[in-house]
């Protein structure tokens, strides 16, 4: 390991991977944010197993994203469906140069493992561990990778029609919250999250330093996710997509607040920080599209329909511990659609894809380009993933006894408390 | 999304976007360590409150700072007091290239943001949640950019004077904690913090991990702080600012446990982390100016300083809880009036700002500019701050009541703990 | 402070600094991750002395290495043993830029820093403050960077010979956790670790949110750690290395998981972070020279001898807190014998150190070497840390008072609870 620097001109091979590699760093850290957000929206007795999964669970894609999902993601063969080839992925085999292709791979990878750290919101506080390792499996293998594939392939049949979902509130955040609410369907709620007269108990999550801390994470890791998504410096555009992912952010936030304050008399702190991350998931499929007035006005309305679609999903009964459901999906399929209404003619033809939306002179057909990819990769998402899970639940069965939720995951999958000197001098903490 | 290596060579506006954007990200990860420290450092009952409010707080700031503080700052019209365009910021209309205006908007927002979580330090555990509302929307508006105008537009007077302050020992930290000794003053002491015969009483945060960590998150996001402030990749300048930042670093951190050891009989944990923050925030503003020796010296005096000072207001009946006064405040002011000392002519003429220090042969004209900028500027932030708190003390208050300062902010202000696991249980954590 | 994009094209000088410049940021960041690893592994009554003296002590060790260190290992004069110039390092004095200097004398510090902080593992929960203070001086001047001189700098007697350690699984890991052992012997094991008849107890540490979280954080910044190390752009053959880095971090953590769900009935956390852990140390020699098959075949190994060595360390009634011996020892020589099995002509070409490895037609040459450095550092490390610290026992002692051990370090050598209201409550959880 020596240093003598290079006197020759720098690439443009080599600084493209360099951006591509920060891109996957930061979108890889955000299973750091994953880790708080979960374990600090659930309860102690949970926590070593919350966490602890996580690692397990990103190792576990990636093997199997390597093995198969890359392939039928990006794989070549021309088919609209599902790639063909680059399985057992070997960069050295690879068209463009092997280094370029190893940081594309990563950053792929990193966006795979995200997806499924949102699924894992539905399965929260019940679901056997086996199933973490059989679905993870799966996900990374067949959900995720056909979604990417229509709409991040070239060939793929979603991308030909010009939808437009720069960095995956589609692909990414809708597909994990589909899988979620398939899960949390099939486990059904947790104990005491329902009463008999179908009224909702709050379950708190036990720390909001993690989860505020969270959203910081998670917020520094989607520079990477929008921003790196650009797949190249050129010019620097990606410093216009990380502005309006910033002004994203900063709408839902506040309107989040300002929603839960109006509404609810008190300024709710988890109303608060999904507001931040609905603005970020809304944002992610338009940052490259839209002026920067649209940008916060994308995050506004995301804030406020997250606080919206909290309060819905509780009626109908659907648990969502980590609010997957509301933050990544509602938001997911608000900035889809953002699309169809703001993408501006300059912004489409710079990024190649589709067409100006309706408030461009658009009119109405990219905002039913976008509508069907909604429709198409949600429904491929949640339908696959309840027959897989329904498929696990009669062989394996998807849920701990009633015992073992009440003990906690903790003790009843992995033998110990994630936070043991908390734990056992006080076993009325342990319900 | 199709990543296609460019065979074009790589041009320097890319690469120096690239940098600025890493710098950006950076100082916005710096937000991770305020929710630490400022978590770390104050009680359990007001956790989730102010953990939540930096990322309600940094939304707020991006919003107006995008609306009125850029350009207020940034603006042109040869103003030497304020900028007069650039409001409602379109990078599109930029004179320089959209894209690399755009990342320079965002890592001065994140300058912005650092700023403000500064002066934070003055309201924790007391101030109302609306307070921190109306005053995020002021000193984003008004306080910060009038400073950083002053300083870091080539039209602002101090510039044009040849003040020296790399990355803001001045701009940022001395006007966030000028802020926080406005608020402190103005909210008076905590409930139990000075007893009836003046004599303090030690009001310990509640978790040192957090704020051992806060650290390092705020050490690594300097990196960005510092050596970012190039703004442009070049020759690799920012590598010698990042050398002598962390040299600054150690010698705080080391200086602060070893006169801490001396004087007190114990290595406080408190002193040495506000030391090894004390050390970055002085040498912010004489990274780029100064020999490494001079880097450990002005690292190793700001150690000290903050151990005195901590001391010092204490004895004034001064309530600092995240120590803001006397990490960015008196080691912004140490650091600034360095450059005064040992600015060298060689750096001083590679930054083409200013000239050498006393101890490279300048005389007193450095030095001489340098405690004009902070009279001016420390003088500026308090009084406006001040003011402007006072009319909100009028009109809204500013305090929460006695019994909800008691209960905490968690429950006053929000309606949960944020830590409802380890609080419900044993009521008498709770006062 | 203005930013003006240039107009020239990129220069592979500047552009190289930037990637060695992240890479330092990211394996400072890994400081983050070892502050969450060692208190999580730890007990609440130690937590505030374990977070906060790794602040103090990466301050120290910058110094150090500033002033000695540095010299010893990256210093010239053509010494196969250790360096003869360059102490108080100065870049400016630099036979290159200056600027190119000062990020890789940074990126080599960050790396030192590491190499001590596994080094405390063997200190943890019992030694006085002083040894750390003491120590940590000594390792960061002669122990660690006599091994890196011998393998890094191109004129050390193993680099000489052709030895293959990437990024540091011997340099870093090994000389880190054999420091650690020689403390682990002279310490004795802490007060319950043994009972009178040889069995060992669990003293499980009490938060395993930042265990998981530490895994995260080091994870991400071990793309800095190996594919820094490229310290160079060039075609982005970094980009290779950090995907090899990810495939053996993944194969760690999963191999890790089933092998303790088969043995031990339960999938423990404890031993699953450990894999992920042991899986990238493993791969840190090994990530420039071997084909992605290989990368996982080393990583899953490194997952099942991180779950054997513990198992092993237990036995022999060693005592290690956090795992130093076997997540950096066991997976540290594993990975650096792994070069000798799966090193591939083309990439030991491509890096230009040593040769193919046995299962590549390159017979027993390489393992030979390997195992060589292995001995020698290993040796090297253990028996200078043990001289050092048989002699500061002697003189000033090691370990602090039964009572004072029984209490805590936070109370003992700091006067305060790291978390002072969880602990004040219960005085059961103090002991």
């Amino acid at each position: 390991m020596a240093f003598a620097e290079d006197p020759a001109p720098a690439t443009a091979i080599g600084v493209d991977a360099l951006w591509v590699m920060l891109g996957a760093i930061l979108v890889i850290l955000m299973q750091g944010g994953f880790i708080l957000l979960e374990t600090g929206s659930t309860r102690m007795k949970n926590a070593g197993h919350v966490a602890g999964k996580t690692i397990f669970t990103f190792g576990l894609c990636s093997l199997i994203f390597w093995a198969v999902g890359y392939g039928v993601a990006f794989g070549g063969g021309g088919n609209p469906i599902l790639g063909l080839d680059s399985f057992f992925y070997d960069p050295s085999l690879a068209i463009e140069s092997m280094y370029g292709s190893s940081v594309f791979f990563l950053f792929q990878l990193a966006f795979a493992g995200v997806s499924l750290s949102i699924a894992w919101g539905g399965f929260a506080e019940r679901a056997k561990l086996s199933v973490y390792l059989i679905f993870a499996i799966l996900f990374s293998a067949i959900v995720y990778p056909v979604i990417a594939h229509w709409i991040w392939n070239a060939d793929g049949w979603l991308a030909l029609d010009g939808a437009q979902d720069f960095a995956g509130s589609t692909v990414v955040h809708l597909t994990g919250a589909m899988a979620a609410l398939a899960a949390t369907i099939l486990l059904k709620p947790r104990i005491g999250k329902f009463n008999k007269d179908g009224s909702a108990n709050e379950i708190l999550g036990h720390n909001q330093v993690y989860t505020a801390l969270s959203v910081l994470l998670l917020w520094v890791g989607w520079f990477g996710f929008n921003a790196g998504s650009t797949v190249a410096v050129g010019d620097g555009f990606f410093g216009y997509v990380a502005f309006n992912t910033q002004l994203g952010a900063a709408g839902g936030a506040v309107a989040a607040l300002l929603i839960s304050w109006i509404i609810m008399g008190k300024a709710d702190i988890s109303t608060m920080l999904n507001g931040a991350l609905a603005g970020l998931v809304a944002i992610t499929a338009s940052c490259a599209y839209v002026a920067p007035w649209a940008a916060i006005v994308i995050g506004l309305i995301a804030g406020i329909l997250v606080f919206a679609s909290t309060k819905l999903f509780e009626k109908l009964k659907i648990d969502d511990p980590i609010y997957a459901l509301s933050v990544h999906g509602a938001a997911g399929i608000w900035g889809t659609l953002a699309n169809g209404f703001f993408a501006t003619p300059e912004l489409a033809t710079k990024v190649n894809i589709g067409q100006a939306g309706l408030f461009y002179g658009g009119g109405l057909h990219q905002l039913g380009v976008q509508a069907l990819s909604i429709l198409a990769c949600g429904a491929f998402a949640f339908v696959v993933s309840f027959v897989l899970l329904f498929v696990i639940k009669a062989v394996n069965g998807l849920r701990v006894t009633e015992e073992e939720e009440i003990i906690g995951l903790d003790l009843s999958e992995h033998g110990a408390y994630g936070y043991p000197e908390q734990m056992r001098k006080d076993s009325s903490i342990t319900v």
